[in-house]
């Protein structure tokens, strides 16, 4: 009986010590499962890496850019959330960039060397690969929309200037006059530039040419989406350098270097220096990185960055892999971005501490 | 003695196996390295791809062809032979190609739809990853010197149309007037394709604006070197697609489609439909697979352009490792084609068969 007693009591403490293990598992589980899907962002953007530090903004101003922020952030959100594709979203998220002031794109796009304002973007459909963009554009109000018309309209992916901007009105997209681009701001920043230009007193023309960029460049705003059929999408729009010369064309128009999706991999958006990006063809190295090396994205958009760097160059980039993990980093004091998650959590960040 | 004898004789015929082991051994071993010295390459060159089949030229064109192909092979190997730069090489040679009326490059570029002749060219440095382009130029008599002027006298990549001609002319490039490039080759070539354009009888402006591409693409003229410093150098130039519209830009002057070269893994020049180039960043996509993957060039030029094919593009392109190995697959029914072995033996081919 002893023996019995014995055995049914050592039994009893088995069946709890599992059923307690089972219990353990389950919540365990659950927290994974929850850490898990807390992670999972569906939409994340960059208003652009540059100097930005605590102090320069008054409070005011920083709640102003973290308002737009949160503002895109919720159009792109509402659009995946109502089942909309990833492309939809992105379009939309950026126009939202585009209408305001605060940033280098649309609206509020720097001038170049000539007193004009040349809009670049590009958008690209990471589930077909198909791409469009638009280059020194003076007179289309969302260059975004130019690229998808182009992307969706056109056989082409990269227009530029007279042409896409005949093309935008052939397909009935809306035209502003220049001085719509007009804001004190960013006229006053050329000025500056300008100034800054003429102190180097430099000897010859060919030192002048790309004169100032590091002081001047700033801003793009860029989008990259995850919908819930598994398509990615990216866009970039940018006003480009503050007096920038001869027709200069940066990253964020060119597939691979400041935008790329593929369903396979990852979407991507850069921000920065964009003569660096095109060089390190940043956009596409990060899928790259990816598919070829199996680097998880922030491995791979980490060692992009780290490319640029190398070279001298500066900036950031947003990326989104196929299983909603993103990165977003940067080697500049700040960069306007944020993210939302599956639930809708949105999330907004500026400096860089 | 009779065992002695024996093994004597025994010791004679292994003796002189041996030695005839060691004479077989050298001889291949001579047989094995003149093979790899044969293989190689230290330029390589394409005049575009397309449809380019026998019977299609006089027995004098086609001479024409290979006459031209033979010359700018001599020029970049005299370049390299004589301790050159692989850029220098790459440069002088595409300018023989630009100066020919039998390419789309240069004097034989194709007219627009507006009958204007816009013209775009990269180059890149595989040592510094320096690399410069312009776009929809129309009075550069040889945009691909421009591109390099660009890369080396401005801090930016790429500049386009009036902007990169303005730059062009201020440090001192050779300009003419838009009338150089006529050709009355490539100016019927523009009246058939808006012919071809009128029968389709489209319906709508959405439908009209990419038409006939298809048919139309041709051409673009590219060169890849490797010095005797271990250099590569890659550059591309073109006058685009016939009947081009809205300010067109193809792959030849991206950084990472048309265009790339670096010193650790590939220099590389496409040719063929450029939305396609541009979609899956060929150039670069190359460079990826080779040191993401360790792929031969062979086994990377011919994945990048598989990846062309499937979107329903063609082409073709030229690519060339740090080892002098070299590949040059085309998925049309011909590709102007050429490459100089170390030792100076040029090789210039047209047809697939």
């Amino acid at each position: 009986m002893y023996i019995f007693t014995r055995l049914n009591r050592i039994n009893e403490v088995k069946v709890k010590l599992f059923l307690r293990s089972i219990l353990l598992f389950a919540v365990l589980i659950n927290v994974v499962q929850a850490q898990n899907k807390a992670e999972k962002y569906v939409l994340v953007i960059h208003g652009g890496a540059g100097t930005i530090e605590r102090g320069r903004m008054t409070a005011e101003q920083e709640q102003a850019y973290r308002d737009k922020l949160k503002e895109a952030l919720q159009v792109g959100y509402d659009v995946i959330k109502q089942h909309g594709s990833a492309l939809d979203a992105v379009e939309k998220t950026v126009r939202v960039l585009e209408d305001s002031p605060l940033f280098n794109a649309g609206k509020g796009a720097v001038f170049t060397h000539d007193g004009k304002n040349e809009l670049d973007a590009a958008v690209m459909d990471g589930k077909t690969l198909s791409a469009g963009a638009v280059a020194g554009v003076t007179t289309l109000r969302n260059p975004i929309s130019a690229a998808r018309a182009v992307m969706e309209k056109s056989e082409h992916v990269l227009l530029a200037r007279e042409g896409a901007e005949a093309f935008a009105k052939e397909v009935g997209l809306a035209i502003v006059d220049p001085s719509y681009f007009y804001t004190k701001e960013r006229w006053d920043g050329l000025q500056r530039a300008r100034q800054q230009d003429a102190k180097k007193q430099v000897n010859h023309a060919t030192e002048r040419l790309g004169g100032g960029i590091q002081d001047y460049k700033f801003g793009t705003v860029g989008c990259v989406a995850l919908d819930d059929q598994g398509n990615l999408a990216a866009g970039t729009s940018t006003g480009g350098m503050t007096n920038k010369k001869f027709g200069r064309i940066g990253d964020a128009p060119i597939i691979g270097a400041g935008t790329y999706a593929n369903n396979e991999s990852v979407a991507v958006s850069c921000t920065g220096w964009g003569e660096f990006y095109i060089r390190n063809v940043v956009a596409y190295d990060i899928a790259a990185l990816m598919e070829y090396k199996n680097l998880s994205v922030k491995e791979a958009a980490e060692t992009s960055l780290a490319k640029v760097a190398k070279g001298g160059g500066n900036g950031g980039l947003i990326a989104l892999d196929k299983e909603g993990n993103m990165a977003m980093p940067f080697n500049t004091s700040g960069m306007y971005r944020g993210a939302v998650t599956e639930e809708g959590v949105v999330e907004v960040e500026i400096y860089k501490d």
